[in-house]
């Protein structure tokens, strides 16, 4: 297997967590981002989406949408909850995250790191979404060990890549103890340094 | 079951079709999204997120985001591909509609049917996201009858939500006979009047 990725975004590191906690093996094909390397034509011709994560199997095919290929490479392991209202939950996650988590923080970092855009001069409707974001995630962890279940799955790992860097564009976790302390046990459990 | 949701919701709709389509037994009930009514005390008791739609199972457990809704109650029928891969495929469509595709077109429907945005006055990045994610829809199309495999599945039903109501806010479908095509057959294959 191949994996199309650029180790500055979160949505690769995903996939990269997953694999490596399931000793797969691959082969890291680096996709520069930033300069828009996803979108030049011999990567369109693979994902027309112009997007990275993606993998490429053996036999050629091709899989694209960082949650979905987690849930493609972990099926059958402990990643993935074998209840189906469990499982069911960690779909929520998944999406609520591309939807409402992803869009507001990684966004937010990326115009900060990338497009070189002020802190304070960042969207207010933005930063305000990216910190819903991070309350939602505060009050679910004031009760739950992890986002489902009792071990980590793959909701935690969606929602790790980008908490990771919440304070890159200056979301602060100094109020969200839960936050932090989750993102250590996540960190242990994926065996990230 | 009880599907909280608002029928002028795509998002609510998706589930609403995939329970018909299965024959399940539910109760409507009824949230009027415009109004806030997602975001009332007793709806955020059940989804601290304040969106619908959500289900909520017999024993009072809750399930929101409509792709996983989906995704739960289709579980073992034919809207979820058998095949590995190609219900990883479906996956990747999911979560492709949720970013690439609702965030363009639900959100100019919304701007331009109920907060009163003229059409000329939408955001010409969102435009421009829109017409690309059916412009990918449309190059898919051209060579596959459906998103994925032999028969309709939640791919397809994702995407025929809010693809039904992309004229609403100005988008196109008049070159865009593949997607125009694949609506009526999707329509039909859901029973959808």
């Amino acid at each position: 297997m191949k994996i199309y990725g650029d180790l500055i975004s979160g949505n690769c590191l995903k996939v990269k967590y997953v694999a490596d906690y399931l000793g797969l093996e691959y082969q890291w094909v680096p996709v520069d981002v930033v300069g828009g390397g996803a979108r030049m034509p011999q990567m369109l011709s693979k994902n027309p989406a112009g997007q990275v994560p993606f993998i490429e199997v053996a036999d050629g095919r091709v899989l694209a949408q960082s949650n979905a290929i987690m849930r493609y490479l972990a099926a059958g392991s402990t990643l993935i909850p074998g209840d189906p209202f469990d499982q069911a939950k960690m779909d929520q996650w998944l999406f609520w995250e591309q939807y409402s988590h992803e869009t507001a923080i990684a966004v937010a970092r990326f115009r900060v790191l990338y497009l070189g855009q002020a802190i304070e001069d960042l969207d207010p409707a933005l930063v305000a979404k990216g910190n819903a974001a991070l309350d939602i995630m505060e009050n679910h962890l004031a009760e739950n060990v992890w986002f489902v279940g009792g071990s980590v799955t793959l909701a935690d790992i969606a929602l790790y890549a980008y908490t990771q860097f919440a304070e890159q564009p200056g979301f602060s976790l100094e109020r969200r103890a839960n936050v932090v302390c989750w993102m250590e046990k996540t960190k242990i459990a994926l065996s990230v340094t």
